[in-house]
C-alpha cells in the first residue's frame, strides 16, 4: 500500500512516516533519516515518487488539502523546481542516486552554485562518496564565470531536453619550439589589419609557425602574412622590424580592448609551448597545437580557446554551441578567462567544457 | 619582356600601353580596354600582375617613383585592398576571372554591397556572363542583414585564409500536419518557462510532434511538456485550455522580445507545413522537419533556423560558427529576419548561408 506524505511548506520539507525509511531511503536513496522510520524529502524527491505511484498523495499541513502528482507540480515548491525536477527523474532513470547538494542530506556538501550531490553508480546518500556536483539551469539563465566550478552543469531546454557537459580545469601545455629559434629584423609591412613579412627564414613558417605565405610564391623563400597576434608577438622579440607599440595600438583600433586580452591569451599559449593559430572557422579565438616539430607533419589541433574577460557571463545557448561545434571536429573546448591580475599566468584561468552522457 | 604600368592616383586606376590589351585584357581577363592597345587597371588587378612578374614595376604618374609589388602594396590603393587582393588571386589561382562590379570592367555591375563580378569558369570579361555577385569583408566587418543579396561573401580571417559563403533565398515549405488535427481543450499548467499538458490524446506528439512526453509514464496517455512557444500556438487554436495572452506574456518575461519574433517564426512556418522543433542543441532556435507523417517515422531535420530582427547585424565570426555546426550535421543555415511588415508573411525575409569551395 502507498504512503501519503505530509508537506510543511515553513521548512519546504515532506515527512514521510511508517516504514518510509526502509523502502524509500535505504533501499532507493531518497530523503534523509529522521527518529524512528520517518524520513524526510526534499520537493523534487516527494515529487518523483509521487510521479512512480510510489506515494499515494501529500497533505498540505496547513490547508489539509491532498496533492497528487499534478497538484504538487503546479505549486512549484520551491525555485527552479520544473527543471531540477525534469533532470532528478533523468538521473534516477539512468540508474544514479542523487540528492540535494545540502546538510542533512549529504554530511560535507560541495560548495558554490550547486543544485545536487550525484553518488557512483550503485552508491547511495549513505556511502560517503560524491561522483560529482551537479549545477542545473534552464537555457534562458545566464551563468556569470565566476560561478563555474568543476563538475557537471545539466541545461534544460525549453522543450525539456536535457544536455550534460563537465567542467574542469585544463590547462594546456605543449612542446613545441621556444623564442631560440626566432629570427632577427625581418622586414615587415603593417597593412590594415594584418603584417606581411618580406622573404624571412622559412623556418619561421615551417618549423615555428607563424603567419601564412601568400599563395604561389616560390616556396623556398615565402612571404607571410601574420596575424596582428602574431605580429605583435614577434616585434616585442625582434623578430620582425616594427615597433611593438605600433602593432598593439592598430589591434586595438580593430579589436578593440579584446585584442590585448587575445595577445594575453596568445602571449601565455605560446610561451606554454603551444601554438595558437586563429580559430575563426570554428567561431573561436584559436586552435592549438601542442606538439609541432614542423608544418609539412602538422598533427590534428586539439583545443578551441575561447577568449573572455573573467567578468564574462555565459549563455547557455553559446555554450550548447561551441561545445557541440568542437565535439564535431573531434577538440575540447577550453574558455581562457582574463583577469586583470599583473603576473600573466596568474591572469588567465582556464576552463574545459565537454558533452557527457551520463 | 614585362611591361611596366602608370598609376594615377586621381582616378586611382593603372594606365599599361604596349600590347597590353592582347596579353593581359584578351587572353588572361584583366582590366578594361582603352583606345588602341592600351588598357587600365584596377589597383587589385595591378598589383597581380606585379606579383606574378608580368608586369615589372608600376610608375606614380604624380611622383615618379617607381613601384614594385612590395611598394605598390604598401600603399594599400582603395579601400580594403588587402583582403580584396588575397581574395582576386585566390579565385585566378582556382582557374576563374573576375573583375570589379563597376562599369567600365562590367556593362551591367550587380547592385549592393558587391566587390566583384565572377565569371563562369573558362569564361571572361568579354563573354557577357556573371556565375556570381562577390563581396569581399575581412572577419571584423559587421555585415547589416539588410545588405545581405544573394551571390557569395568571401570573408578574410585574421590569419589571411579565405571562407567563402553562398548566400541565398530559402522559403522553408513542408507537408506536416495541419490544425485541423489538433484537439480541443486539453488540460494544460503553466509552470515557470514550460507548459504541462496532462494526458492529451497520443496524436498530438505522435502524428504533430508537438511537446515532449515526460519520461517513463505510460505511453498510450502522455504527459507532454510543451515550450512556451509551442503552447502560445496551442493555446492560440484552443488546443490547449490557457490563455494565449497569459502564455505569450510569460514568454516576454523569461525572453523579452525575443519571444515575439520567435512566435512569428514558429507559427509562419506551422502554417507551411513545417515543424519547428528547438534548435537548442544547434545553438539556434528551430531545426525544422518539412514532412512529418509521425514521430516514430521521424526524418533527418534539414534546417537549422536562427531569428533576428531585420535591423540585425551580423558578426562574420558567429556566421562562420553557425554555417560549420550546420554543415557538420547535416543540415542547411537559415536566418528568419522579422521586421514590422503588418502580414506575418511579409514580415519575415528568409536567407540560407552555406559553405562553397569555389
Amino acid at each position: 500500500m502507498a504512503l501519503e506524505g505530509r508537506f510543511e511548506t515553513d521548512d519546504g520539507v515532506v515527512y514521510v512516516g511508517g516504514d518510509a525509511r526502509q523502502r524509500y531511503h535505504d533501499s532507493r536513496g531518497y530523503g534523509y533519516p529522521l527518529e524512528g522510520n520517518e524520513i524526510a524529502l526534499a520537493p523534487v524527491e516527494a515529487a518523483h515518487l509521487l510521479y512512480r505511484g510510489d506515494l499515494e498523495a501529500i497533505v498540505d499541513a496547513a490547508s489539509g488539502e491532498r496533492l497528487r502528482f499534478r497538484e504538487f507540480v503546479a505549486r512549484e515548491p520551491g525555485e527552479g523546481f520544473g527543471v531540477r525536477f525534469l533532470v532528478y527523474a533523468d538521473l534516477r532513470s539512468r540508474g544514479f542516486y542523487l540528492s540535494p547538494a545540502a546538510e542533512p542530506w549529504v554530511p560535507d556538501p560541495p560548495g558554490g552554485e550547486v543544485d545536487f550531490a550525484v553518488f557512483p553508480r550503485g552508491k547511495g546518500p549513505g556511502d560517503g562518496k560524491i561522483a560529482y556536483a551537479l549545477r542545473i539551469v534552464g537555457e534562458r539563465t545566464d551563468i556569470p564565470a565566476a560561478e563555474l566550478r568543476e563538475g557537471v552543469l545539466a541545461v534544460v531546454d525549453e522543450e525539456s531536453e536535457i544536455t550534460y557537459f563537465e567542467i574542469g580545469r585544463r590547462n594546456p601545455s605543449g612542446t613545441s619550439g621556444s623564442d631560440a629559434a626566432l629570427p632577427d629584423g625581418c622586414e615587415a609591412d603593417l597593412l590594415a589589419d594584418r603584417v606581411v613579412v618580406w622573404e624571412p627564414p622559412l623556418d619561421l613558417y615551417e618549423r615555428t609557425f607563424y603567419g601564412q605565405p601568400l599563395e604561389g610564391r616560390e616556396y623556398d623563400e615565402p612571404t607571410l602574412q601574420c596575424s596582428l597576434l602574431e605580429a605583435a608577438y614577434l616585434a616585442e622579440r625582434g623578430a620582425i622590424d616594427l615597433e611593438p607599440e605600433m602593432v598593439r595600438e592598430r589591434g586595438r583600433e580593430v579589436e578593440g580592448e579584446r585584442f590585448d586580452r587575445r595577445l594575453t591569451v596568445y602571449t601565455e599559449l605560446r610561451e606554454r609551448g603551444v601554438v595558437p593559430k586563429t580559430g575563426y572557422k570554428f567561431g573561436a579565438d584559436f586552435r592549438t597545437y601542442a606538439d609541432v616539430e614542423s608544418v609539412e607533419n602538422l598533427g590534428h589541433s586539439e583545443l578551441l580557446v575561447r577568449v573572455h574577460p573573467a567578468d564574462y557571463v555565459f549563455e547557455p545557448r553559446d555554450l550548447a554551441l561551441d561545445v557541440r561545434l568542437a565535439h564535431g571536429v573531434r577538440k575540447t573546448m577550453v574558455f581562457a578567462l582574463v583577469g586583470d591580475g599583473t603576473d600573466r599566468s596568474d591572469a588567465i584561468e582556464w576552463w574545459s567544457l565537454e558533452r557527457l552522457t551520463p
